[in-house]
């Protein structure tokens, strides 16, 4: 196990450029921590998604400061896909180190349409917000259906 | 339910600050938010702990960008402290809305903490930013004893 931490930086090149990654004693604390990633960011998304489809009033500040939350979450859930974490309570996919280079891929493209959110947030413009918002869930979801058991 | 959103906005001063709040449609999504961001806080603080313990080398980079993590994260959990959220998978005590003022103010005492944890991980030097972790983990434990289970 002590090699977890030292296997982390090797696994995925998105970690690399996350110098406040986390780093874990057991693989149960490394499934813990990105399911509770991606919790966070999921919930902070959301919010985003209510005003992006009329559900709940546009509010230009708290969609720019959801946003900018979910671009410095959209780099944390990563460094948990350590080696060996493809058992117990988690529903990632073996494809996610057989396939790393996808893995990564399809990771960098949502940290890459979330940054895209937050840009357009910060312009306070609704539809620029709505354009942005469905880009960056088309990527959450291009990685679940191929790296997420259902 | 519906009031769940309204009613988060008058349950804690804390969260006033927080315009990036999440909101919920039920009360076990408010658990399973505030329990994600502590579990996603409390791994980056462990990573400036193992560095302020000697466990782990010292790195100035890797604190500092972890301390500006834990800042932002510690302003998120209390959000989901909504009423009616002391029942199901959780360890909050009732007393964290009978005694509501004390409940805010050591949540706001351990933001301050950590924001001066954030200040000294800046300076890049290793006491200060011992000193500091160690106010800021004496501020986690002080509310977890006071609102939270064994």
């Amino acid at each position: 196990m002590k090699t977890l931490a030292s296997l982390a930086l090797a696994v995925a090149t998105v970690s690399l450029s996350a110098p406040a990654m986390a780093q874990f004693q057991k693989p149960e604390d490394a499934i813990k921590y990105r399911k509770a990633a991606m919790t966070v960011m999921s919930a902070h998304f959301g919010r985003i998604g209510a005003m992006a489809s009329g559900k709940a009033p546009f509010d230009a500040k708290v969609a720019m400061d959801n946003a900018a939350l979910v671009e410095t979450l959209s780099k944390l859930p990563f460094a948990g896909f350590v080696p060996g974490t493809d058992k117990g309570e988690t529903r990632a996919l073996p494809a996610i180190w057989t396939e790393q280079a996808k893995f990564n891929a399809a990771a960098e493209k949502m940290q890459g349409e979330v940054a895209k959110l937050a840009a357009a947030a910060k312009t306070g413009n609704l539809d620029s917000v709505k354009t942005a918002f469905g880009a960056a869930g088309q990527s959450c979801k291009a990685c679940h259906d191929d790296f997420r058991k259902e």
